[in-house]
């Protein structure tokens, strides 16, 4: 693309009320980097804090006609670098938009994407709902970044991940045509499925900019669940043992380093001598709930369990589940991590770990691992050793062999941050060249310049 | 497209293996109707009746090189004309294609699209476990054309429809190109969601020739609710008050027509006298189910129930539901019907039954309604009148205008049959300009010769 005339970057800051379009260099440093920190990451044009629909196509319209680059951003806290700025390209900010509507008679929100997740629960939970898709950055994560990364969470094991609970989207195209699809009803097969095409594409193919969410009865107290075990092949097999018996709400992994660095970070008294500590909840009703412990109980100790400990105390379940939301800040206060999010099938997950301990091994790299275990999606967080020459090739050379290990074993590079640009080089090895045409060709049927977040996904 | 010389039919038999390819007019009839009965439905072609993967890949070759039209078929029962024969089109039937391969540990199974629905659930039973999609016809449908049309059925109210249950797809496309989607895991955000965009597509978009399906445990016995109201509007408001409070596993209505083709087709003591009737199960664990069968139960008698009557025998509970999968065989007795599947959100259900009921007395057609009530989709089902000479043109503006009563209140004009042939010339008004646009770009990216299905949904 040719360089843009000051007259055309000032035609869009005309065309948006004041203060949309930001211009200013530390106004855009705050757009450079997403959750990734990717070091290639750059200052983009500008940045458009859109705040209503319109704006959204007033930018698309005039980036079309300039053909200039827009990357899509949400709160800006994923983890693959899909949102990270891009020399000469703009910023579209969607953390304005923050309307947001329940309607309790059909259990469904309408939200603007700026919203954060967190608000979402916390604005349905006003009418006794539950929305439950609950990525660890629950807090600081907008709806907006778990539409196009297609989010999951820890409750996904039982609840499903973002996209089971879009009924309806609006969404504007490259071109500014805006999409309405789907609606409050719940069934519907007329046309072509595209709304969960637009869901996890990352901002390649559109920019979501209201949602309709389908919401489901406040969550039941939950019991929860604490165990150890002395190796993280002995916790991986409880997991699968577990995955045959019973649907927990939640179970989650952290190996011997998480655990060490969590309580590093915030002592809660975690056994630092464990190699694996395991972390469940059933939210069965009544006396289901008493048996479902128990099954886990037992599948737990028929692994080896070194501990088992379980409450049915809601505010002592929650200091553990604060305890795994800690993981990632708690690692990344030792440097620069690379954080990996393969999985595979439950019972492939032993399989999995031990892959990533042999890449670990064979590089000469600490790869601690979260892992929301229950679903087969794991988090192994390479930390870059600063104080070797080596340490960024020796991780880098570690994520790429990651990834491979969980294709080899027909897994997946990525359940739920997305592949951004961080782990873009990789795809192909896990869709082959049919399914990547596929890909090319439906992203040229909708963006046919090529606008959209070039340089992410594809 | 120009005539096809016999010359290239002969080489697509010769191509494929003995009794493959029929030609002859007297099996080829049965390849001409599909459950919609379309009366402007035509002999195809020839139908290939595909053995494997790589007799689909030839055929659609064959079938580019010569640019002729192609129609997957499965069982045969889809209600939209979607499968209906074409003149001049090969009939690309997937009913031999039967293998299925099922795995308790990672609780999926992998089928063939040939296998009909009930013999998928019946192959997981045996490791106890279950595939909940469980249209009327699970007796007679295919699960490949369960997942050409995104099936729903009775339990969707709680356990979702058929795309929530597919983890992996194997595709073939128009050139032949072979798509392998997904897996065995159960969270994969790598490129874009492809996989639900075939779901649903109607033999559009590929042909499916093999799915990679979830399980779930084995249900629980469920408890069973039966009761009868004055008026279709006071058992519409029963469901609106049910889906306030609780989850049933099924929620289905009967109007007084449909009650009385059922009582006359096969005699069940139903109340013949009734406006409605419901018929609602819990399948919840435990105490939580008596607890859920009160929840109902409230609900049912707020909204000015006649008779409620409840039974946790599963065998007295099985009748009932008979007597709902009957109704529309029981109505097919009476001559052709037209059946509708529009559907809108639960709280504009008695809305969508009023307008249907208005649509009726206004054509002077008679238009029994079962329905999905629980999540809101609706099968009216217009009956024509052969004695009436205005009979056929008088139900034929009654399926337009039931169709236009549910775009008005933001429904959909199908919420699991799917476009077809039949509905097609409705879909504009319920999708807009904008979004029949992006449909037709994304089939042309994918089939850009319109070799798949031609003139079904788009």
């Amino acid at each position: 693309m040719s360089p843009l005339s000051p007259e055309a970057l000032e035609r869009l800051v005309a065309a948006l009320p004041e203060g949309v379009v930001a211009t200013r260099a530390e106004t855009l440093e705050k757009y450079r980097h997403d959750g990734a920190n990717d070091p290639t990451a750059q200052l983009p044009l500008a940045c458009v804090r859109a705040e209503s629909t319109d704006h959204v196509v007033t930018t698309m319209r005039w980036a079309t006609e300039h053909r200039v680059a827009v990357v899509p951003r949400g709160a800006g806290t994923g983890l693959s670098g899909g949102a990270s700025g891009q020399s000469g390209a703009i910023t579209l900010s969607t953390e304005r938009m923050r309307a947001v509507e329940v309607d309790p008679a059909s259990r469904t929100v309408v939200v603007q994407p700026g919203l954060l997740n967190a608000e979402v629960k916390a604005a349905v939970a006003e009418h006794g709902l539950w929305y439950p898709p609950d990525p660890s950055s629950v807090q600081i994560c907008s709806i907006g970044g778990n539409l196009a990364t297609n989010a999951g969470g820890l409750c996904c094991v039982k609840y499903g991940v973002t996209a089971d609970y879009v009924l309806g989207l609006e969404v504007v195209l490259a071109d500014g045509t805006v999409l309405r699809l789907g609606g409050r009803h719940v069934k519907d097969v007329a046309g072509l499925s595209l709304m969960p095409l637009f869901v996890g594409s990352e901002g390649t193919l559109g920019i979501i900019t209201s949602a309709t969410l389908r919401l489901v009865p406040a969550q039941r107290p939950a019991a929860t669940l604490v165990a150890t075990f002395p190796t993280v092949a002995a916790a991986a097999d409880a997991v699968v043992r577990v995955g045959r018996d019973v649907q927990p709400s939640m179970l989650e992994l952290l190996d011997q380093a998480a655990i060490n660095a969590v309580e590093d970070y915030a002592p809660m008294g975690l056994d630092r001598d464990a190699g694996a500590l395991l972390l469940a909840q059933s939210d069965a009703p009544g006396a289901a709930r008493a048996a479902e412990v128990e099954l886990v109980e037992r599948a737990f100790e028929a692994a080896g369990a070194l501990e088992v400990f379980s409450t049915d105390d809601v505010d002592e379940g929650e200091l553990f589940i604060q305890a795994r939301r800690l993981a990632l800040p708690a690692l990344e206060q030792r440097g620069r991590v690379l954080l990996e999010d393969v999985g595979a099938a439950v019972p492939l997950l032993p399989d999995l770990l031990a892959r990533i301990e042999a890449v670990a091994a064979r590089h000469g790299v600490a790869i601690p691992v979260v892992a929301h275990a229950g679903d087969g999606n794991t988090h192994p967080i390479i930390v870059v050793d600063t104080d070797d020459p080596d340490g960024e090739a020796k991780a880098q050379a570690a994520f790429v062999d990651v990834m491979a290990a969980a294709v080899e074993i027909g897994g997946t590079i990525t359940g739920e941050h997305g592949i951004g640009r961080l782990k873009r080089d990789a795809l192909p090895t896990q869709l082959g060249p049919e399914v990547m045409t596929a890909n090319r060709r439906v992203k040229d049927a909708l963006d046919p310049l090529g606008l959209l977040n070039p340089g992410v996904l594809l």
